[in-house]
């Protein structure tokens, strides 16, 4: 089931999610004619991280996008572990803005999982993209999983993530590793369960197993044909 | 995401599931410019029926799969509740030949259900399926609901059927309706649990809540991108 | 199990709910002789609605309990998505008040689904219908699914409903149509998700699996004999 | 919801399941004027037993059933873990002839887990209860435990049992331990897994947290009302 | 796996909790010659509790950690079920404080169940125990069932507990016993949910079914070897 | 949890599950100083496979075990994909025979997926090593995951595997990947499901989420201290 010529929305908790993943898969649908947006929703803003902060991941994300060609790139900025303040109305309002005006025809989002504001933007995503209004024009509702928090969920007692969709990215592996590297921020070194060998490793895996070399898994939550 | 131009390829236990399951998905197929094969495994057969029993259902198959645009009907002639009966890798065998012959990009299976005969058939369409060699072609794995044995799974012991696709039918519900009244050894009048009423109830239920008016659903096993 | 000469409490976070979910079992248990009883938490007040929203649906609710029999309704009156605002011990308490005045046999409420409201109904009314005390007299409590709420739960993420108790509403289903119609203001044409085509093809599904005509399917979660 | 005046059919795979599951709701049920029937499957019989061992059991059952009061006795005599050997379409109708015959509103089968005959009862005993014909008169269709089998379920890969429905029985918890104490072939001594002390135990943990004092627990897989 | 010479922390929501959970596991480590810790995060005080509960059952958890040997005691002092009310980096900053200081093998913390402050406690632990920097040498992080909690989770809506390790208490079911009834105020008689009989019952019913007399059940989540 | 001085037993399908599944795991306790025993259950045999077949199979697992250290090495020579021609029992006593003689403190057996016969090896071990007698002095039965079976189970209708035990295998993953390219029957050229790249990868992903830099993952099924 290709991807070519669809519109793609990839909401993203923080920056860097968006490329853990599903950076492959941008990459790919850019290469073949779709448009890319990347909406990111909270940022590494005071009161956790300090001044200065945020700008630095700002300017990673920017240039992590040009490398997978995002095609538009926005930023909500709410601080990081704040989005449970915010009233629930108001962060699915602020979400559902940006699904009304982009009419995305697929919809990436976070697999519910051990960091709270994945929860918090997957609750949020999945209200803006309900099947009614433009919501029942969108094609496909996905959830992709984010290495070293994802797979921190409690087995059995949280959900635990097995994709039922698998992406080729095996053309687009070098792109993921070059987008992710620009976050020099956030990944660590090897060992590290964010580090760019860990990272390849889950691509080779997921790909692996689904009948190529490289892949991105993704959880669909919905699909209509 | 749109079947337009698929090869789709549909594994019933017996005669009718397929039309229970997928009837108007392989109407729209065939709508769509695609091609559409049904692999019937086993039939109404001595000794669990009468002779005769089976001409029948293969007259009534034959007329319905005409109604939707089936390209190929393809009759294994297993006797009905002998699956089972037969080596595993036999019955695996006569799948896979059918799989490797059609190359299908999408394969619709039944949901292991409280009938036996769908958990065998379910069991070996998958290892057919499996994403090595000709499996790898294959984009899209599912299941379908069969009214009447799908949903009498023991809730919470046995899986329960959850649709993550839905296929917009709602062009194609009367093609459905007048296909499965073609097994009229097989449905009952209402309120039976496979009447035609009921099974217009569910298309409907499957629709509206996936934006549509009548749908058909599914449970994605594998995609692939 | 027959319900008659129970006192049944349905508790429904917004108006519209207990007809969505109960409609024809509340009818049934009226006719039966039993008390029924409905608790709805929240409404559509201000912030979120215009002055006199409230008011309509408050008296498109009582058009509705009027038409299948409900003996007391209990108007809480927090404003519809303020309830994550209150204390939690707080609107425990306001159930936990109802449930020990009215002492019922039976209590049905909601899902956790979609809604928000209907995930913090479902907690807080489980906190008070725990078998302690008063709590220990109730002999079933159990969930009621909502039609386009329910069924957007993610799947095998959320939980999904699968159905482990029909009540049989086929002589009552003229009584659900008709009270769900008073809800003008909540329901939708076809092929709307929340319309009375679609309210009445889930009946007949729940209904035609479960060996009759028109059914309302709960999830029990407790059952004490 | 009382069980009084009900017919209930108790299916067990072994002589003492019934005892062990269900034996305290068979004398409560006697007690309050409904008719019990247990049907026994299967038997300690060659080749995996010795000529005299499926007597002694018989006889055994015999005396426990006396003290719940069990109003009929059905012994179909398969050798022990040769179930399976049968077609799967004779085991099912033993099954349905005794269900056609007995008529019940309750029928009360063993939980699917660790020994092979359970699961095969189970399924058998499901496909004999299905909601068609007499099967849809049945009222209600359960999963009791059988202690040191169906806690040995492996977590989270096989089913694991979480009762919904616990009967009271605590005024027949006397009852309950002397059957069980008839079967001296098959009881052990504490700390045995299936010893009176660890049997009483599981019915004091069910009942307490159940809002009494000595419970059975079962998993409700279809109620009708 | 001897817990011999383990530094074993346990998290406990309120007073009394470690004891129902793991009372028995504690006392065997202490036995064994490892370091047990227990903290616990909420207390008994206003504005849910009058002035002087606090103190009361700080003088009971300190008794009742004397008998099964705990060598530290740590008590955060936030108010019952006030824990929402902390920003959640608040709480996961307090309890790693404590993981950082205590450098623990052997993580216990409350399965996430029907009481809000377990749910919020279990996690604030799993953040504070990732396998990262300290995090990485704990050993075992696994989930204790609280009775009269745990087992009132909705079957099948909300994780059901089944332990996948158990511990063998047999020699210090009467520690666990004498520590439990240090806590007057929280434990009812029989056949209260908690009781001292249902408590025991519960260790009999785990020990049993594992291989010995009596048991705590917990649900692993994280080993490493 | 150290396994220093443990004997364990792996019990494999066909010859390369237990370096597949456990590879590094029989490194580590050979090195640590346990015994190590392998039971492979099936082989390569005539009708399903070539005279000869069989030989060139346990020559490669002869010398894969050499180099993970295996200390003795049992071969049952029951034909590939026949093991549901024997009857249950027969296979039970087979494994339970082995279970008597090693008396293993940990058991390792395959996760139960796509291949029929490791579903059939995972029942019989488990009944084989259920907590009474010899079975009762078994510390961790726990299951593996065989790369290219494992995760080809249907998504939420299998059980699909998450592990909750990641054994270290930094310092043994040339080991593995020594011993499994002994298997050159076996083991196919990366992108191959099965490749050595594919079994680096998931040891790499595994390992990284636990804390580490390889990993085996376990799904523990039941642990006793």
């Amino acid at each position: 089931m290709t991807l070519a010529g669809k519109r793609v929305l990839v909401v993203a908790p923080h920056p860097d999610d968006e490329i853990l993943g599903a950076g492959g898969t941008l990459a790919k649908c850019a290469r073949q004619g779709g448009e890319t947006v990347v909406l990111t929703v909270s940022g590494h803003l005071p009161p956790l991280y300090e001044e200065g902060v945020y700008e630095r991941t700002l300017d990673e994300a920017n240039r992590a996008h040009a490398i997978v060609g995002v095609g538009e790139s926005i930023f909500l900025k709410v601080p990081s572990t704040m989005l449970g303040e915010l009233p629930i109305s108001e962060l699915n309002g602020m979400i559902q803005d940006v699904v009304t005006r982009v009419r995305p025809h697929v919809v990436l989002l976070p697999y519910p999982d051990r960091h709270i504001d994945h929860r918090l933007v997957f609750d949020s995503t999945l209200v803006a993209t309900r099947p009614v209004s433009i919501g029942a024009e969108i094609e496909i509702v996905a959830a992709y999983e984010t290495l070293s928090e994802t797979h921190w969920n409690a087995p059995h007692v949280e959900p635990n993530f097995t994709p039922n969709w698998v992406v080729d990215v095996s053309e687009f592996i070098d792109k993921k590793r070059e987008a992710l590297s620009c976050y020099s921020s956030q990944v660590s070194a090897f060992p590290g369960p964010r580090s760019l060998e860990a990272t390849e490793a889950l691509a080779m895996f997921r790909g692996t197993q689904a009948g190529f070399a490289y892949g991105e898994g993704f959880h669909i939550i919905r699909m209509c044909s």
